[in-house]
C-alpha cells in the first residue's frame, strides 16, 4: 500500500502524540478518524479540525472502514485492544504504532495478528514534557528521528508504507531498526536519561537548591518531570536492555570517581576531551 | 567601601566572565582596566569598548590604582598571583573573584593577603559552553545566580560592597553562603552534573547514536562539552564534597536499578513522582 489521499486513518489513543499525528496528516486531505477513553479529547480535536470523526466508543464501523491505523496506546493496553477488537479491522488495512518499546510487543501482536493485516512497528521520537491532545503540534516532529521498526514477517511495502508516514509527517530523519537493536539503543538514549535524571532530582533532599542552580542542572533533570505510569512500564517492558545500559553507565561513573579519588587528573582530562569530542557529533545542525 | 563611578575597576583575567563583568560595568562609568595574559584579548576589549586600557604585563600602575579587582583566573593561577603581586595593591582596595570552588582558596587568599586588602569571595553562576572574551555579554547574568562566600574575616561593608556589585552586573538572585556550604552546593549542582554528563557521554561507544538520539539526550550532554583543564582542576579542590555528592547520587542510581531488578513497579513510581514533585520547584518562572 502506498499512502494515498483517499484512504481512511484511524486514530487510536489519541494524547499528544495521537493529536500531533492527526494535525500533520489532515492537511493533505485524509480523512482522520479517532478512538479515544475521553469524550473532551474527541470534542476538543472535533473542534480544532484535527479529525473528520472520533468515539469513545469500539466503533465497528469506524474501525472496519480504516486502511491505516495507528496505535499511540500504552504497551499493555495496545496488545489488549487488538486482543478484543482486531475482529473488527478490515481485511488487508495496515496497522502501526508509536509505542516506545519494541521486541516486548511487536513479535506478540504480529504473533496473535490476522493473517489479512500487517502490524509494522514505528517508534516517532519526540515528545513533549506535557500531555494530552491539547497540547499536540504537528511541529514536535520537525528537527525529530523516526525509526521504522520491522521484522521478518513485514512485507517491503509495509516498510515502505511505514516510511513514507515518517516523512508525510515531516520528520528529519527516517532509519530502520530490528526491535533488538532498537530497545538496545533507546535503553541507552532514552530510558538511562530519565533514569539519571530522577535519580538526580531525588538524591540529595537538600531545600532552596534552586537558589544556587545554574543551567546546567536545569538541563539534567528538564525530562524528572515524568509521567510515573507510562515509563515505569516503558522500563519494565524494556527491563535487560535497560538494566545493561544503567550498568555500562555506572561503570563508567564509577571509573571517574575513582579517578578523582586517586587525584588521577590525566584520566579525568583524557575521559573529559573524549566526551567532548563524542559530543561535538551530537549537535544539532 | 560603597560602589561609587569614580572608581577605578580591575579585572585580571579577561575571559568569558571576565569580559562579561567589563560589558555590564562599562555602562555606569567606572573606568576598566583589564590585565590578562593575551594581546588579542585586550585588543578586542579596547576595539568592543568593553576596557578603557589593558596590559599583558604586570602593569604596576594599572594595579596600583585599582579601588575594585576582580579575579577571574583558574584557582591555582588566582593563588600564585596574589602570592607574587598583592604588594602592587592599593592599600584599602577590596578583590573579589568568580571562582567556581571556595574553601580550598578562600582561607589560603585571606590568610596571606596584606592586612590592608580584603577579599570578598563571590560566584557569579554563569557560564557557556564557549570560551573566551570574544564571547562575553553581559545579558548571561539575566536569569542568574550570584553567590557571595564570606568568612569571619570579612567585614559586613565588604559583603555589602559585594552584593551590590551582583546587582550592578544584573544578576537575578543574589543569596550569601558559607564556603563549605557553597562548596557543598556546587557539588551537586554543578560538578556533579558535569560529572553526570560526562559519564554518560563516555560509556557506550556505539556510532551513529545521534541518529536516534531524542532531546532527552541531547540536554543530558550539552555540558559533556567541556574544558578538561578548568573542570578537573575544580572537581580536585573541590573532592570531598563532589566525592559525597557522586555516593549520594550512585545510592539512589543504585537503588533504582534494583527496583528494576526487582520489578518493584510501586517503588519506581514513587521515586517518579517524588522526581517530578521535586522538578517542579525548579522552573524557571
Amino acid at each position: 500500500m502506498i499512502i494515498d489521499v483517499r484512504k481512511n486513518i484511524l486514530i487510536v489513543g489519541l494524547g499528544l502524540l495521537g493529536g500531533s499525528y492527526c494535525q500533520a496528516l489532515k492537511k493533505y486531505g485524509f480523512h482522520i478518524a479517532a478512538i479515544t477513553r475521553s469524550q473532551s479529547s474527541i470534542d476538543y480535536a472535533l473542534e480544532n479540525n484535527l479529525i473528520d470523526e472520533g468515539s469513545i466508543e469500539i466503533d465497528e464501523r469506524m474501525i472496519g472502514e480504516a486502511d491505516l491505523v495507528v496505535f499511540a496506546l500504552y504497551p499493555h493496553i495496545f496488545v489488549e485492544w487488538i486482543e478484543k477488537n482486531q475482529k473488527y479491522l478490515k481485511s488487508g488495512c495496515l496497522i502501526t504504532d508509536v509505542t516506545g518499546v519494541k521486541s516486548s510487543i511487536v513479535y506478540k501482536i504480529q504473533d496473535m495478528l490476522r493473517d489479512d493485516v500487517e502490524f509494522i512497528a514505528a517508534h516517532p521520537m519526540a515528545g513533549r514534557e506535557v500531555y494530552g491532545v491539547q497540547n499536540a503540534k504537528a511541529s514536535i516532529f520537525k528537527e525529530a528521528n523516526y525509526i521504522v521498526v520491522p521484522t521478518e514477517k513485514n512485507t517491503q511495502d509495509a516498510i515502505d508504507t511505514c516510511k513514507e508516514l515518517g516523512l508525510l509527517l515531516g520528520f528529519e530523519r527516517i532509519s530502520e531498526l530490528s526491535p533488538e537493536k532498537h530497545d538496545e539503543m533507546i535503553a541507552f538514549v532514552s530510558q538511562l536519561t530519565h533514569c539519571i535524571a530522577v535519580a538526580l532530582m531525588t538524591c540529595n533532599d537538600e531545600e532552596n537548591i534552586e537558589r544556587f542552580t545554574g543551567d546546567s542542572f536545569r538541563d539534567l533533570t528538564r525530562i524528572a518531570r515524568i509521567n510515573d505510569l507510562m515509563w515505569s512500564e516503558l522500563f519494565v517492558e524494556n527491563k535487560e536492555q535497560l538494566l545493561k545500559q544503567m550498568d555500562l553507565f555506572m561503570d563508567k561513573f564509577i571509573e571517574m570517581r575513582d579517578q578523582l579519588r586517586n587525584d588521577d587528573i590525566d584520566g579525568l582530562r583524557q575521559t573529559m576531551r573524549y566526551s567532548s569530542e563524542r559530543r561535538a557529533l551530537f549537535d544539532k545542525k
